[in-house]
């Protein structure tokens, strides 16, 4: 039987792309208008997965997301780091030389500002989506219209990537999650990373003690990110990725360690690191 | 001579109404359109300061105004905490009893949402602004069309407050800095609380040193928060905020305990504490 998985945006998002890395094997795919649309879909089993975008390497953390891990408590059992490779996609029948017109979101087109230096004599228009620009330009089927977008859009609406990879920066990646219903064995082979989110009581160095049960039994933190407790102004909740799992006796004890300095206390989730070379 | 501020918004803002809490006395505002304007007022004289929105007690932080703090260098002078209070603001010859339409920002809109529940023959609708509503309302002279802002959004534009406060949370802060270009001597009476960027290096246990050295020398750290750091995926920047300024001697040591554990360190700013009851 075929598995079916969650994302946010148009058939050929980054996010589609994500979930392509993160589930091998017969794949159905869901795409969701909202984020919190994935969410429900596992929690009512419409999908199996979802692949959720946490945080990405220019713009920083997607904080809905964080909210959502917490609120809907379903388990993380991967991680994926995507790069953002930005193509120019064009019609079949179009050349670079024939093109007016170049369309996409706002965030993608101001990350190929060169391209549009280095050819004034094409205009730049804003539109809602990336992979939404090829679908829109499929439909309208001008040559002189391009699109800027993943390579996968190109494939999903059968169109053709006149240039491939015009992202200014190629230090561009996006983390993403993929959530379940249920938590399955951990692998016993390979790195594992936990996810955590902490509430602190609000006192002097209270985060200073928290990540002290995790440094003094030598466990590595790879990330913290604070988002505000909703109805007790000025008090933050933090999410924590480290090395290890719950299984290993040291992380056994930090988290019991951490139990006795915290308010709330909750383990989002334990899979396998992604190497730290990204998956292209 | 009168203290020219800028702000991000139209007249009536709530950031305008924390301009007018951080500069008393004689005042011109310099609304702007995006927030690197205000910094830029500021740096090139065209402002004397800037009122800039740092995070929101629902929302989390405003991180474009992290980077932009970095970026520009101009010191932190005060900190305010402006209890967001939505007011329904109708036309001078309105009543409650005759509104068909109520229109603001979808953010205003979703935090009234009892308010539309009790007024079933209400509708709401979407404006790209709180004060830019009230302004539209009074050109557009319907009594029946009524708009959520600000009570100084009400006094700008020569509206009436129908109904103060109808938002449904009063747990709804946001917290704001002044910006200067030149940091003045921070008075020598009440607490006052400085805020840094630092960013460490990519080992672990790095955070949690660079945290001990203020909790060892019982300095109250009050906000941490995570940037990514451009050109260097998934290393971060943290902005830290503690109580104590740079001339008391235990905060001049931390802070040179602190640059041996970073690969960059600024101070941006040392200013007196707001008081733990916001302003209203």
């Amino acid at each position: 039987m075929s598995k079916r998985i969650a994302f946010q945006g148009a058939r050929g998002a980054f996010s589609e792309m994500a979930a392509r890395e993160l589930v091998v094997g017969e794949v159905e795919y869901l795409p969701c208008e909202r984020f919190e649309q994935m969410y429900e879909a596992v929690r009512d089993s419409a999908a199996d997965y979802a692949a959720v975008p946490m945080e990405n390497t220019l713009y920083g953390s997607v904080h809905e997301n964080y909210d959502l891990l917490r609120t809907f408590r379903l388990p993380i059992v991967a991680e994926a780091r995507l790069r953002i490779v930005h193509n120019l996609i064009g019609m079949p029948t179009a050349t670079i030389g024939g093109l007016t017109k170049v369309i996409s979101h706002p965030v993608a087109l101001g990350q190929c500002l060169q391209f549009f230096r280095d050819n004034p004599g094409i205009a730049s228009e804003v539109h809602y989506d990336t992979a939404g620009s090829v679908a829109d330009m499929m439909r309208d089927g001008k040559p002189e219209v391009a699109s800027i977008a993943s390579s996968i859009a190109a494939d999903v609406y059968g169109a053709q990537i006149l240039r491939p990879s015009i992202e200014d920066d190629r230090q561009n990646f996006t983390r993403f999650f993929l959530i379940a219903r249920e938590a399955p064995e951990p692998p016993a082979d390979g790195p594992l990373k936990t996810s955590i989110v902490f509430g602190v009581k609000n006192t002097a160095g209270a985060l200073f003690r928290c990540l002290a049960a995790f440094a003094l039994r030598d466990i590595n933190m790879t990330k913290l990110e604070s988002r505000p407790l909703r109805g007790k102004p000025w008090e933050y909740l933090f999410y924590m990725d480290f090395m290890g799992s719950p299984q290993e006796e040291p992380v056994r004890h930090a988290i019991r360690h951490l139990s006795e300095l915290t308010d709330e206390l909750v383990v989002l989730g334990c899979y396998p690191a992604a190497t730290s070379g990204a998956v292209a």
